[in-house]
């Protein structure tokens, strides 16, 4: 692993864990066992950090939320897509936790992550279109769009919602629960079927809920 | 008026048009043409006119929070609640827009939050109870708490996503769309009825959002 994958991965590990706001370049350096020099030699200061590691997140994203289209073939599938997206913003949680701070302070990434909310409203609306046509749901097209928002929202502001409420969930029950809960957004759209998709969501996911032996 | 008012008034209207962050006791001062020594003799810094700020927000919340149970008789009513609700909330808009960041910087506030949090959340129970009751909705019970935790989500993030999206829809007309967000969420529980009460939802929605003359 070069230098420069290594001080990503650890600033990214303190970020999450720490904090964004309240870590310095010389606390970085300090956490790599790194002179601030020599840091400084791979990245003059905090902001090309953040910046590289949005760089990571945004092309990894990218190639999921791309895949909406193409690998989703069944509520199965989109059970998955759901766990796939959730993980990989939890990877880079610190963007999420707190948004608004964190556009203001970043300007340049404010335009960037309003592409991604872009990207994860199209892959939405080419989930909904899938199940459409293969006769899964059946959305009054005036519901479509407040739907698609509230699909939306729930993939953006689930880490906001946990902080605000002082939740103590650890990360995978998080995860486990989000993914439910967006499921079961699409469940009144279902008529009939949905009674058997709501039951097998449920069992599954007290079966994933179970505490770990 | 008191000067303690209107310290309140001005120092409100400042953080909700130009940000609570920028904001410093000293600019307070200057734009109620007061000394900053006059300032501190009623308030002892920013922290103490946030949590005055936040005792009004409090109070009036209270309030119309806990008349959901007797006050609304019908999806009329229901729909003036959320109208309320949301107007309350852009009075206090700057408490909203970045809600992680300010309750970081402010941890009294962030107890007091959560304490609003669960008012709504139990707000949002006595009218769906109420429609339950009256036959305007049947909601498998196993939905229920997922399609709370939506609506409550709804009441929480609606100005953080215009935010991040870059929004440029004035107050009034964001608080019509987040109204007609929050009253479709209940429209697939509604049967056969739903479809008579969206297309008055729809109508009344393009009526309120004409532009002025």
């Amino acid at each position: 692993m070069s230098t420069r994958e290594r001080i990503l991965d650890v600033s990214l590990a303190l970020f999450n864990t720490e904090g964004e706001v309240v870590q310095s370049a010389v606390d970085i350096a300090n956490a790599l066992d790194m002179s601030p020099g020599n840091l400084y030699y791979h990245f003059k200061g905090k902001e090309p950090i953040i910046e590289a590691l949005f760089d990571r997140f945004e092309e990894e994203m990218t190639i999921i939320l791309n895949g909406a289209d193409s690998n989703v073939r069944s509520v199965e599938d989109n059970w998955i897509f759901a766990y796939i997206i959730l993980e990989e913003i939890y990877d880079f949680r610190f963007f999420y936790r707190n948004l608004g701070d964190l556009m203001a302070r970043y300007p340049s990434l404010a335009t960037r992550f309003r592409k991604i909310l872009a990207m994860k409203r199209r892959a939405v609306i080419a989930l909904l279109r899938g199940q459409e046509q293969r006769g899964v749901v059946h959305i009054d097209q005036r519901l479509q769009t407040p739907l698609v928002d509230q699909m939306v929202s729930t993939l953006t502001f689930w880490l906001s919602l946990d902080l605000i409420e002082g939740g103590d969930r650890a990360g995978p029950q998080l995860i486990h629960d989000t993914v439910l809960q967006f499921m079961l957004l699409v469940v009144p759209y279902m008529g009939e079927l949905g009674f058997d998709v709501l039951n097998e969501m449920l069992e599954r996911h007290a079966l994933l809920s179970q505490p770990q032996a």
